[in-house]
């Protein structure tokens, strides 16, 4: 029989994610589904495309109710997974999807979220050198960021086969889902259709020193990385763009062999055919990323290009993927490589 | 008395976009409207939300059908320019939205377009340093493109002022429009809708040598440029995110005040209240930009965001700008500031 | 001189999209903008594409801040503007973008929206039957409901002409401004891009009664109506579709005649070409309509479908269009027949 | 062993949907993939969204790439299917997605399609009454159409019942993906981002005798179908809204009544709480269909609003449903109940 698993903050994006990925896998039952505000509601009208959970209800987020579960998916705001992941012994996983545990610098941590470091835990990115390792048996993943997800996957390989100086600028294009399910003006739909917007600029985003952070582990040296975000009018999806200055000698046939072999056995990145440029709608709904990489030699650049979709490969499916792992079941059980498009 | 204004290509999305702004430009009264594939056919179902045009048939596009206006838009494919102007004579001025005359090297050309050079115009970006200076009286005037123009107006002014080194990097979000209304098959709304994408990267957009030229003009050094233009899900608007490495010592105060100097007297640039970033819905149906910029220390680089709308400020509306200099008209004559929204 | 109009409930999208055409309206000046929740707060960053009252400061929405204007546009929640019209004495033009005055039986109020009737003010649709003779002098004007205006537009003409059983069904689609600026979950980007719905339906609508009253007065009897909105991914228009039973020996010829009798003289309501059908692009920032009718003989029905901008036509640019009437201005001074496409 | 299955049309949406669908499938393989225009492609760049189907290669759409499987699934321009049926023999179940077989009156077909009639086939909604008799065990279905499909499972319980005049007017809005993936002018997503439109009304849309079949023989007599086809800026959907004259005496508590008992069983059809609306973002992905019944007593009418993904429920999802049962395999075998949102 399969684990079971609890579910908090079900009644958001991310938590809906996850229960939509959990309803499709073998390995694992739904357990407890919590919420904060909505506690006490059914989930129907509140995810109506789940109705095979209409008449589950809510529960308020307590370690009571998440208790006696074998993996804990948490999809709260940040500062609450420590004190309910303490509440809940070892014999549970715990999988954070918010940053509390994400960062090993707490210099960083307290300069871009303030306050206190909960302590890091294991990165829940297993297509990274060594993240696989990391990640079987553990008792606590921290869920990369979205943004982090998409520009790692975008850039380790060139960091890995030293094809690139530590320094990397970047510009990516998220849906509106990655900015969750509250209530806010600049995230009405007639806002945000039609228009492309900028926010968070200037090196402010709490995502930038999560890839830094990756991307110097993988480097080996300290990686200096400019990271602007973007809104773009639709539901789901990041577009990031990475722009690296080659190594001395470095060729795109060499760019090209970095990234197939980083990828060849990968079964959720998919480095696309020359000349073909990632758009999000080629991974809407699956647990995949779609990577191109070009040499401008005109302009002494590398620029390498990924898509995701933000809730799945960039929040509950890299959640999934790594608790299987932790749990010891297949790495690729219950996560969709297919996408829905157009 | 009004000058007579003909449009060729008035059937497609520049086109429109011309004869938008012409209906409410009161120097200007519209003659001969011009056509390919369209002509013959009313202008109504054709551009349905120019209602006063609606009774209007499309003549060919040929010298004939373009003589005797004081001032002609062309808004056609490459390489038809040249012909048509050359027949035109010296009293018509002659403003082209298409890239023929646009690029001054003629290596450039053959690089990015191929085939011969059809030679240089004055350049319709105003608000470049000496801009003004070489459109007045001008008979020729070749319109920018639509990615050049935000780029410019982005970072023109930190290169005046010698605040970065001359290397940049840019990556961009279009509409749909600025495609053309060809009707292909990657831009039907089925495939754009709900997704982002890019394409051209990797140094092989025909803009990028654009780019390079004006922003080298303004350094006096050579501005090494990589652009990444990328598809956005909306049909107007460009955002712009241009990131650079300051020269040693420069501060944010020193950025701001550059950019105060550059645009406080321009009609159609606006500078944002530091914080507030640039969205394409501030612009939309206007000739107006808007920019902010940002030094982010940790990084070490400046970034800088700019919006536009593609059809107007981006093309049209640079256009009719440009041509009320050449006229001696009011520069902002029939030139909307205020966009619509939401 | 001009006129000189204040704005209440300036930092919302109705007044947002007043202002807009204030701003290009050559008969009226700018006084108050106020606002509640916004009060204090400068229009720049709530408004940004209206640039030129950037620096603009909300005043609280008060009688106090209202006074002294010739015309004073009210953009407010229901149940306000009955008090500050009285305050306001008989000089002042009230021009009431709210539901507050629109329906003269106060059963249909209490049914539809509660509580006590304010009260009847002219109706602000100048295209219908005696809709001028109503609005010229007038020092209060009710502006019509969004989709109300619409379906008016659509239908009197066949009722006027008396080619219809009195009972219609009406399908309508709303872009999402029409549900306001207000933060709420069911109207994030997230939840309404790449989705329809509907709400409201069953009769429920606070406009059915509405539409009732006025189709009803044109007909000389009581006209039956069935009415189901529907929310479009987008960020303005309706699409109205209304469909009926023709009365015995109705042609083609004659619906099309009706219309075109009805239309032929009006600015702002357009009879498209025999087979073209309305789309909501066709008026996007302009004060249009556009209509077309069709019989369809199989069924033996009316059919009628109607476009608008539910901004401009269908709340600002009425309201506009109406103050016009009213001050003795020309009626078409200001407004924008000129769409913005694609 | 499952079966096998090939898929003609394989580079366009319904197609592309198929071939999703069946990835999923546990009882079916695909063999082969076949194509028109798009021959001797591989489907990688033409289906982005299936990685693993990249390397397959089109094949054309002959009967002798088809013959010798289990189950071809014709995706096909209308006018092909009859042809390659007759090449396929008996032993291959020959599912259309097409409309050649669906209607049973010849003259609908000549009126509405024009030509000779090709036969009619078992017509593949199960839910139908009868439906599932009619499937199981048949060698050649007839998909219904998108928009009967909706408007079918909408009102054929009211019907069965009793419960409504013969007699509704139906006004839908689709996504862009019903209207195919051929270029054209009116579908850029220039064109439609952003704008509501109608089109095919008056009477003359192709599927309107196809629901006045299907609803005639619920209802036992001929029922009268006024239909208005709208489309809307997305890319999947269909959004239903049916009006209808009660029979004396029916009672909101009968209608009610009425679709819980046609719809308490069925795996694929959800009657939606009262007072919630259907969105098709409930069915995006999904082979389902939510349905909303009201009675407007004041209006005395019936209102009906269903919302299905036109590319699932409303095609592939339809077409593998049917085949499920004429294969004796589980109906619901391979067919997701669970959608994805937002």
């Amino acid at each position: 029989m399969g684990m079971r698993a609890a579910v908090a903050g079900a009644s958001g994006y991310a938590g809906g994610e996850i229960l939509r990925l959990l309803l499709g896998h073998p390995g694992m039952e739904i357990g407890a589904v919590t919420a904060g505000g909505n506690a006490g509601a059914p989930l129907g009208p509140l995810q109506p495309h789940l109705p095979a959970l209409a008449d589950r209800v809510l529960r308020d987020t307590t370690a009571e109710a998440l208790r006696g579960h074998d993996v804990v998916f948490l999809a709260l705001p940040h500062g609450m997974s420590a004190a309910i992941a303490a509440q809940l012994g070892e014999d549970t996983l715990v999988v954070d999807c918010g940053a509390d545990h994400r960062l090993a610098d707490p210099a960083d941590w307290a300069h871009y979220y303030g306050g206190e470091h909960a302590g890091t835990w294991p990165y829940g990115l297993p297509e990274l050198p060594g993240g696989r390792e990391a990640l079987r048996g553990a008792r606590k993943i921290a869920v990369p960021g979205c943004y982090p997800t998409t520009v790692l996957l975008s850039l380790f390989p060139v960091f890995q086969a030293g094809l690139a100086e530590p320094d990397v600028t970047v510009v990516a294009a998220s849906g509106t889902s990655g900015a969750g399910r509250a209530a806010k003006v600049n995230l009405l739909g007639s806002e945000v259709m039609g228009s492309m917007s900028a926010y968070g600029a200037g090196g402010v985003h709490r995502h930038t020193p999560e890839m830094a952070q990756g991307l110097s582990a993988v480097a080996g040296e300290r990686v200096n990385v400019s990271f602007t975000p973007t809104l773009a009018p639709m539901s789901r999806g990041i577009l990031a763009t990475s722009v690296l200055t080659p190594r001395p000698g470095v060729t795109a046939a060499a760019l090209r062999e970095a990234y197939t072999a980083a990828y060849a056995e990968e079964p959720f990145v998919r480095l696309l055919p020359e000349g073909v440029w990632p758009a999000t709608a080629m991974t809407l709904g699956a647990n995949t990323a779609v990577v191109q990489v070009a040499l401008d030699e005109r302009a002494g650049r590398v620029v390498v290009v990924a898509a995701i979709d933000n809730l799945t490969k960039g929040t509950a499916g890299g959640a999934v993927q790594s608790a299987n792992l932790a749990l010891g079941l297949p790495e690729t059980l219950g996560l969709p490589l297919t996408g829905v498009a157009p």
